[in-house]
C-alpha cells in the first residue's frame, strides 16, 4: 500500500538520469514537514518549507539532482511546482518539491518536468503505484521502500529513499508519509517532530547531514482518533521505514541495531546511540564480526559519561545474546563471535546510571562502502 | 635527534607483542600533559595525570597493550612504574607511564616490565636512540614518527604513534616532547595545551576518541628564552608531528590538508576543519580523486552558517590551485581533478563572512582501512 491509503494516488516516471515520484490527493490535505538542520538548504527544501502550512495536493520529487548550491536552483524549483500544479490542475502553492542527487550541477528541469507530466497521467491508488513512486526517488538505494500500517479506520502509510549520507540529523533523506488522522496543522507537526526524532534522526549509514533531507507528512483529515493513537501509528511507520534505509546502507553488509539502557537521560542514551553508530571503528568491527566492545565503550565515553564498573555489552541476534563485558570485567568472546556472523545484529549497551533508554539503526561499514563513495558523481 | 635533544637519553625494546620505549633525563623534569577527554580513561593516563606536577624522570610507554577497562588495570600501570623506577634507580613518584593498543584484555605485565628494563640498560642520546623509541610504541603505524626543531639555544623534540582512531580531540596518540625551555610547570602547561589545539586536536583519520591519549612535555629548564619564542617553536613541533600521524592514517593513500578560512570565529574555522577532515564523504571523495565540492560545503553547512553566494571553495596541491565553486558559483573540474592526482592535496574552504582561520589535516579513507579495522584485534 505504501502511499496509496485510500485518498491518495501516486506514480513514478522515468526520463533519462531523472526519476521523478508524484503523490496526489483531489482533496487539499493538512501538512506537516520535518527538514534538514544543515545551513545550505537545497532550493526545494527552502521552497517547500516556506508552504507546509498552506497544505498540499502534491508532492512532487525528483532524483538525479539536489537542486542545490547553484544560482538558478530556486527558480528551478518553481518550475517544478508551476508545471506540475499545471498538469495536476491544481495551484502551484499547493504542490510541494523535493530533491535529490548530486549537488552544485544544474539540473535539466524540462527534462524533469516531462517526467512529472508523464507521472500525472498514470497517478492511481495501488500498491504497485507507491512502489513507482518509491523507485523513482532511488539514487544509490538497492531496493525501493514504502511501509504501511492501520489500527482500525487509521490508517498511515509511506515511502522513503536514503542510503548513503544519512546521519544522525538525517541526510539525503526523502520520506513521504500519508494519513487519514484528523488532527491541526500544529497537532500534526507536532506527532512528526516526535516520531522523526525516534526513527529517521537515529539512523546513521556514516556521519554526514544531507542539504536535501525531508519528511512531508499529507493528511486528509477523514478519520477521528485518539492522538496517542495517532502517535503510536506514525511512530511505528516512521522507525520501520528509518529501519530500512539502515539496512539498504551503501555498501552494507550486515543491519546493525544499537540499544543504550541504563542512562541518565534520553538525551544522554541518544547521544550514545548516535555515536556508536556513526562511529566508523564499530562499523568496521561488525563488518569484520569482530565483537570489540573496547570500541562501543570507547564510543560511548567520548559522549556519555561512562563508569566502567557500572557498564555491561552484550552482542545480540534474535534471541541469542552474549554479555562481553560486565560490570568492569571482560568475558569470553566466543558466543558473541558467533552471534556476529548472522546478517542483522544488535549492540546492548547498559550504561548502569539510569532509567533511560534510545534505540538507533545503522549498518556495518565495508570496503565496498569507499568504493561506491569514492566513484559517486 | 627526535626526544634526544641534550639532557635526555632514550631507548627502545621489545618482548613478544610488547614494545616498551623509555625517555629519561638524569634530572628531574618540570613536566606538563595533555590527555584524552573521554570519560573511559585508560588506567596508565589515570596514574600519569594524577603525578604530572610532580615532575618526571622518565617516561614509559608500551604498545600492544591499552592496559584499559580491566579490574587489575591500576594495579599493572603502578607495576610498570614501580619496576622502571628501580630499573633507572629513581622514585616511582617520578616515573610517567602510557599505553596503546587493545582495550580490555589484561596484559602481561611482566613481560612489559623486562622490555622496559631492556630499554633501561641502552639508554642513549642519540637519533637512533630516539627512532628505536619511537619504533617500540607503534601499533598500526607504518613508520615511526620524531621530530625536533631549534632556535638558537632552544630546542624541542618529539616522538609520537597514531594512525587509526584518530579524531577530532586526539585518539589513541601518544606523543613525548621534550626541551630545555626555562619555564615554571604553569607556563609549560599554558603553552603546550594551546601547541596541541593547533595541532593534534587538528588531525583526524576517522571520528573517534581514545581511552588512552597523551602528549608529554618535559623540561630540563636549562635555557632561558621569551615565551613566544618557545610557543612557537613548540606549535611548530606539535604541527609537523601531527601532520606525520595524519599522513600515516590507516590504509591512506593521500595526506590531505584542510584550511578554513573567512570564518566569523576561530571556534566556528576549528569546527568547519574538523567536520570535514572527519566525513567519511570528504575522505572517500578525496580516494576516488573526485573534487566533490558539495560534500565540502553540506559538510560545513552541518555544524557552521554557511551562506552560499559568500562560499568560495579550492582544491590545490604545492603550487597549483583550481578553485571550484565562486561565491555560489560551480565551476568546471578538470583542473581540480588533475590536481587530485596528487598524494598531497589540500582543500580550501573560504565562508567569506569573517577574518578568522584554521587548519586541519587528514587521509583519504580507502577500501584498505575498512580492511585493516575489520581485523585488528
Amino acid at each position: 500500500m505504501g502511499v496509496c491509503i485510500p485518498g491518495f494516488v501516486a506514480a513514478g516516471a522515468r526520463r533519462g538520469r531523472y526519476g521523478v515520484a508524484v503523490v496526489f490527493s483531489e482533496k487539499v490535505c493538512e501538512c506537516a514537514g520535518v527538514f534538514t538542520k544543515n545551513s545550505v538548504k537545497a532550493a526545494p527544501v527552502k521552497y517547500t518549507k516556506r508552504r507546509v502550512k498552506n497544505g498540499f495536493h502534491a508532492i512532487v520529487a525528483n532524483s538525479g539532482n539536489a537542486n542545490c548550491c547553484i544560482p538558478e536552483a530556486a527558480e528551478d524549483a518553481k518550475s517544478m511546482a508551476d508545471s506540475a500544479a499545471k498538469a495536476l490542475g491544481v495551484s502551484a502553492c499547493n504542490v510541494a518539491v523535493s530533491s535529490t542527487g548530486i549537488i552544485g550541477r544544474r539540473m535539466d528541469v524540462a527534462e524533469v518536468n516531462k517526467a512529472a507530466a508523464d507521472a500525472a497521467k498514470n497517478l492511481r491508488c495501488s500498491a504497485d503505484a507507491s512502489l513507482e513512486a518509491a523507485k523513482a526517488i532511488m539514487t544509490t538505494d538497492s531496493v525501493p521502500k514504502m511501509y504501511s500500517a492501520e489500527s482500525g479506520d487509521l490508517m498511515v502509510g509511506g515511502i522513503c529513499k536514503g542510503a548513503g549520507m544519512i546521519a544522525p540529523n538525517m541526510a539525503t533523506m526523502l520520506c513521504f508519509l500519508t494519513t487519514n488522522a484528523d488532527f491541526s496543522q500544529k497537532k500534526l507537526q507536532d506527532v512528526l517532530s516526535f516520531a522523526v526524532e525516534d526513527s529517521f534522526n537515529m539512523v546513521s549509514v556514516e556521519g554526514d547531514m544531507s542539504t536535501n533531507d525531508t519528511v512531508l507528512l499529507m493528511s486528509s483529515r477523514t478519520t477521528k482518533c485518539k492522538i496517542a493513537e495517532f502517535k503510536k501509528l506514525l511512530a511505528h511507520v516512521c522507525a520501520e521505514l528509518a529501519k530500512k534505509i539502515a539496512e539498504d546502507g551503501e555498501g552494507a553488509t550486515k543491519f546493525m541495531e544499537v540499544h543504550v539502557k541504563g542512562a541518565p537521560s534520553l538525551k544522554d542514551a541518544r547521544k550514545a546511540v548516535k555515536a556508536i553508530t556513526d562511529s566508523p571503528l564499530v562499523k568496521t568491527a561488525i563488518y569484520g564480526e569482530n565483537p570489540n566492545w573496547g570500541r562501543v565503550v570507547a564510543c560511548a565515553g567520548s559522549v556519555v559519561r561512562v563508569e566502567e564498573e557500572m557498564t555491561t555489552v552484550a552482542f545480540e541476534s534474535g534471541k541469542d545474546s552474549a554479555t562481553v563485558y560486565e560490570r568492569g570485567n571482560a568475558l569470553g568472546l566466543e558466543k558473541a563471535k558467533k552471534i556476529l556472523k548472522n546478517r542483522e545484529v544488535r549492540i546492548v549497551l547498559d550504561l548502569g546510571r539510569g532509567r533511560h533508554n534510545a534505540t538507533g539503526w545503522g549498518c556495518d561499514m565495508s570496503p565496498e562502502y569507499v568504493n561506491i563513495n569514492a566513484g559517486y558523481n
